[in-house]
């Protein structure tokens, strides 16, 4: 765990005060740019010492074999692995004859900052070279949201004290050395010397650089263009090589004079298009940017995220912390979501190269429930890549002797890259949850074209799925067998609860959205019959209950099994994977993630309130949450059962996951789903909102102790309607749209434009307070855990 | 399949009456000669043309890594593979300045004989080579009984009808050359040139190498003697390199004159000796070897096998097929257990690289059924090699967190080298099949000291294993959960009826064991906590029963699982396991292989006789047999049930599994569980013969349609039983030993030394005869199945 101290605590900003090197590799996720299409890991601009270089382009990966000790029908072949590309964001330093490197010399000052409105990452330097010359260095860095082919960096350099020799170094730089993969199955294959040259040239301050990737055959280019201001004894001079571009100036600086660089970066790449498409389409980029200007480009940065920030702000009134996490964490999955434009959002977004650089079912069931109520263009967005990927997944399913569409467990391009079934194939809930997406997308939004268009498909091939995964038994229940839930600690059950539910969700909203669009669904070969089918399926749909216990089975058997001694399990011993096998996880009863109370989550409708309570209560003695996919739904559902103490220490949790390196392993990548987290469980959690059907958004706020204010907004229907909520009441207004109605603790309210509505929110149920396995308890929030609030800004 | 009439039906030999190249993979292990310590695939003399070369030395193996797409806790790093060791069996002929090879010139004659009384493999060969010149060969090649590093070759040629010059080049050859690995995972990983070379030797007639293997640093030494006899123009010389040891011999042969070579080979191998101690080792055997000569070997071998057969062969009248083949199993089976000594007795013994050589649990629960009957001291070298292998047992259940001892899946030297867990680690039933061995052999023999020796620490340390893995339920009832059964079509299923009651016949073995030898078990940690621990958990075991269809499911909730699509299936996608996924075949009722049905047979006490019927019926309708460990399971339940005609035709597709090559990879070894399971089939199926206790050994014989006498012995505590059976009655008698109590159809017979005593059979119950799934019924026998018995034999 990272002691969060060493970044400031700002409403907007993720201060760094000085350079701690063994936080490097961790920083470096946190202060990495993108903008969904382009990333930038937070590197040092002089590149060394770095903890993982990271330049990513959404889309690019390597090909690598997938082995197995022992081969058998449908195991995939081959994996897909993101692959740090060509560096842009170099810009090396010599002062006098000596470079500049953190290690060496004297550092008067290191203070960086990401700076959440501007959407920019700012550094300020005072470095003493070894021989004693002293410089200021100022560098911006952003990855364009308004331009996505664009990132930029505004590098500075000042003389102090005495004259200095400054010679810049801005470089493309392909092939990096990385470091070596680690053992821990959660971290990537690293791919060394993954691109091979295929074109560099240099023109005035322009370099370029053209690369496949060698097995993929993925095309990348690469171009940088600069402006540079500085002394008039300026010499600049570019040059190029396969592996590197450079643009370099050199200036003897006075004391406070200052060589400042501006410098463009266009990305490009391509399965298909020819080699002087790409080139051009690289080129033209520039130019455009190069238009547009540096501070023009700072502008529109800065007003893309105002739109954003003002219907996705979150407020909190009583801890900063938290405050500043949930932005952290909307700003990135922001900058993950905002240019996707039809590619995957990987788990990690494009911020390191943990988990291959794959998506997994993180995107659809936790960062598209943020997207849809804040960003829906951007939901829609990642749906239409599903949907773009249907033909690879109806594939799959053939290939697995199933009908419709199997969808990877995880993948980049479409294919199935999971090399272990029990938990990849055989996690067929994925294809339920994308359909959930697509649900709660046209619940929230209403968007008739992506019904048409893109909605209808994917639903009708998942329905397909689960009528070949499933099977009417004797008693005409409908049973789902041999598939995986969301918890990795289980695995190849029958009738898991939470798959089934949301099958049955998914078989259902098939033959709405067929009913809906009749001619089109003909069109897929739908007929009455079939959604007949879907539709006994889906009211047939078996979920197993111990009548014993009053307690639903995360699926059958599950409560008779042997419960984990967590007595005998000491600290060191967690995360369970990496000491236990999985045939023992597996066979006991220890959960890694929520997945029954994901279930009372996601498909609350299905539960009553007492059933809640008690399985809530059963699970969470069970769950260990060594997995980042869970705190945030124990938050949602201790929030809604009154635990409102520990739904506090669970958003914690979910909230700084990232920040505090909770798991360990933030330096290979954020985990966008827990930062996605921290808002669901704000707003789904302690504002209590559900959408579960077309009776309209219901919500249920309650604070956590300490609190003051919560206020956020959600877009419904082309709606804006704000919610915020005191310790004794809610206040509803609906900013913009058409008259909405609502529902207040179960109670329905119709909200008109401009007008608040203002509700009491009645005394939480008193009920014992779960108790979690011995050491699991999430870390206690609240007054005593405030900090040092000082807001400190960088030069 | 294999037209079995390719080869000979002789009662005592297996002939082969023409050469087909087609079939020469699968004669060669037909052909194959062992004596458990070295094995010959019955490769021709000349090496080629061959389908896979093969010389093993069992316990000598290479090492390879075993890769995982996705790496877990407790997945064994590294694999054993058998290797190809030296060849010593090459004799090649050079007629004139041709080479024989049987694809060259004219091939008038080509007959093979492996005949099981003598234990040798005959060759007549009569060849025109393309130059027109004509010589016969004979060939007669061994692996001796009874000097068990020792194998020979009499080589003799023979001019006709003009003058021939011919040179005889016998060699030892290391690092042949492979075909290429098959894609099917069942087949052997191929290792290319594993052997390095170590010295090399001649002197006189006598060629030596000596390699170590690759990685697993063992070592290997072979040495090779002559002697020659022919016409005085004869001329030897020796040669050796690395890999290459040569005697030469050449000679200007008048017609009807005959060069005579003997070939004597001496194998030896160490981990740990040295390099002169292993030399001397090699130069000892083939001294002893020498002295006492072809003839002596000869003689030697026959008398072997006489005794071996005077009280392990099955008479049968009625089917030449069965008797041929039911011998033919017997024979291979001493070959590969006779000189075993305290090492494994491999799947495929030393017959072939099929699954890399390892041994499964085929050994203990069908081979040791078959040589605990008929060859107890084998059996009990067998389970000695296992107790040998005990502290790497402790070791990976330590690793998996487990007490006692987990005994791997699959492993040549002891190490789990099994690469698919939830079908390796997973089937923990081996532990209770190894015990279920060790409490066989102590029932039938009564062997004090390898009770105290052997079975009591074997059995303590696999009931400790059951009380790690199971649990005792809020109901008293002790489960075992997310384990695998025989079955391979299922996989980490809770409380399989198997497992569970092998566990219990496991942990009440251990508690009485413990009991016999207080005090050896309280210095293995035993006190009487933990045998009343183990007594509790054999008689709380919970087996499953579903009440509502009168049927054991076969694990938990495995009745309400979808049945297998049986009619939409067509032929060529069996074996399912090439054709559909796992988690396909793991979801729904559909079985490769005896896995309730074989509880009915072991655990046949734990059952009544409508249980089984009911058990039987369901099982058959879902039992595919994509596994050569099924037919004589279920040939002796169904014998047990009176379904005589189905009890013989799993028979006949048990006898025959190598001999027609049911399965398809015969070629990669032998089946010897199948093989074992011709004699289970006959002696358990139609003798009736079970001994689930120390009430004593029980019959019930019936003969199968058509068939007018069964006739075989067992050996129990020391005595020789006869059973003979004709259609009408069975007939006991003592051949030797003291009064044995025995029971006819539960009627207790005393016996005494030398009396016959004769019992009525009663009529088979009437019972609707079992249906199997679409296109999986066995072929049927009978009477109409019989071919043509003319006996041919090799000149």
């Amino acid at each position: 765990m990272i002691d969060h101290s060493a970044f400031g605590v700002d409403p907007w900003c993720l201060y760094e005060q000085h350079l701690d090197l063994s936080l490097m590799p961790h920083s470096e996720s946190l202060f990495a740019l993108s903008n969904g299409h382009v990333g930038w890991r937070g590197n040092l601009d002089e590149g060394e010492p770095h903890g993982l270089p990271g330049t990513y382009l959404n889309g690019v990966y390597e090909v690598r074999p997938l082995p197995y000790a022992e081969a058998a029908y449908g195991l995939p072949e081959s994996g897909q692995s993101v692959i740090n590309v060509t560096n842009g964001k170099l810009m090396r330093l010599l002062v006098e004859d000596e470079p500049f490197d953190v290690r060496y010399g004297k550092l008067h000052k290191h203070e960086r900052c990401l700076d959440m409105r501007d959407g920019v990452l700012r550094r300020a330097v005072e470095w003493e070279s070894p021989a004693g010359r002293r410089v200021k260095v100022r560098s911006t860095r952003m990855v364009s949201l308004t331009q996505r082919a664009i990132a930029a960096v505004l590098y500075e350099v000042e003389a102090v004290g005495e004259a200095a020799r400054v010679v810049v170094q801005s470089e493309l730089v392909a092939n990096e050395e990385l470091p070596a993969a680690s053992d821990d199955p959660r971290a990537a294959g690293v791919l060394a010397e993954p691109l091979v040259g295929v074109s560099h040239g240099q023109m005035g301050s322009r370099v370029g650089l053209v690369h496949t990737v060698r097995k993929s055959g993925l095309r990348v280019a690469a171009v940088a263009d600069h402006i540079v201001e500085g002394p008039e004894n300026l010499l600049t001079q570019t040059e190029s090589r396969e592996d590197l571009g450079r643009f370099t100036a050199a200036v003897l600086l006075q004391p406070g004079e200052v060589l400042r660089v501006v410098k463009f970066v266009a990305y490009g790449w391509s399965a298909e298009r020819s080699l002087p498409a790409l080139r051009a389409q690289v080129e033209a980029a520039l130019a455009a940017a190069l238009q547009t200007s540096w501070e023009g480009l700072l502008a529109d940065q800065r007003s893309c995220l105002d739109d954003y920030w003002s219907h996705a702000d979150v407020e909190i009134d009583g801890d900063p912390d938290i405050q500043q996490a949930v932005r952290f964490g909307l700003f990135h999955i922001h900058q993950a979501s905002a240019r996707g434009e039809q590619r995957s959002i990987p788990a990690k977004g494009l911020t390191g190269n943990g988990y291959d650089g794959h998506a997994f079912w993180d995107t659809e069931t936790f960062v598209l429930q943020v997207l849809t109520y804040t960003a829906p263009a951007a939901a829609a967005d990642a749906l239409r890549w599903r949907q773009r990927t249907l033909p690879l997944a109806r594939d799959r399913a053939k290939q697995l002797r199933l009908q419709g569409a199997a969808f990877p467990w995880r993948t980049i391009a479409g294919e199935e890259c999971s090399g272990y079934w029990p938990a990849g194939t055989a996690a067929f809930h994925i294809n339920a949850d994308i359909a959930d997406a697509v649900i709660r997308y046209y619940l929230a939004t209403g968007d008739h074209a992506f019904d048409r268009e893109a909605g209808l498909e994917l639903l009708v091939e998942t329905a397909r799925l689960w009528c070949s995964l499933g099977h009417f038994d004797g008693a005409g229940r409908f049973r789902i067998e041999g598939v995986t839930g969301p918890d990795e600690y289980s695995a190849i059950a029958d009738n898991n609860v939470y798959t089934n539910l949301m099958a049955q969700r998914n078989l259902a909203a098939a033959a709405d959205v067929a009913a809906r669009h009749p001619e089109l669904a003909a069109g897929l070969g739908v007929d009455p019959g079939e959604t007949d089918h879907w539709r006994a399926a889906a009211k047939g749909m078996y979920i197993p209950y111990d009548e014993a216990i009053g307690v639903h089975p995360q699926a059958d058997d599950f409560t008779k099994h042997a419960v984990w001694d967590f007595e005998a399990t000491s600290a060191d011993e967690y995360p369970l994977l990496l000491n236990f096998p999985y045939f023992d996880l597996y066979r006991k009863q220890v959960i890694k993630q929520a997945d029954l109370v994901l279930a009372l989550h996601l498909r609350g409708d299905a539960f009553d309130e007492e059933e809640k309570a008690r399985n809530f209560s059963y699970y969470e003695r069970l769950t260990v949450r060594d997995s980042s996919l869970s705190a945030c739904s124990q938050s949602v559902m201790a929030a809604e059962l009154g635990h409102l103490q520990l739904a506090y220490d669970y958003l914690g949790e979910a909230a700084l996951m990232d920040l505090e390196n909770l798991e360990h392993n933030t330096a290979d990548g954020l985990h966008l789903a827990s930062l996605a987290g921290s808002w669901i469980a704000l707003v789904a959690g302690f504002g209590g909102m559900r959408h579960h059907d077309d009776r309209g958004v219901s919500f249920a706020p309650r604070l956590p102790p300490g609190w003051k204010r919560l206020a956020f907004r959600i877009l419904v229907r082309g709606a804006v309607v704000r919610v915020e909520t005191d310790p004794e009441s809610a206040h509803y207004t609906l900013e913009s749209g058409e008259d909405l109605e609502i529902r207040h603790y179960g109670t329905a309210i119709t909200l008109s434009a401009g007008q608040t509505v203002s509700r009491e929110i009645p005394e939480p149920p008193e009920r014992p307070t779960p108790i979690q396995p011995r050491g699991r308890a999430p870390q206690p929030r609240g007054v005593h855990a405030m900090r040092d609030h000082t807001v400190h800004s960088a030069s």
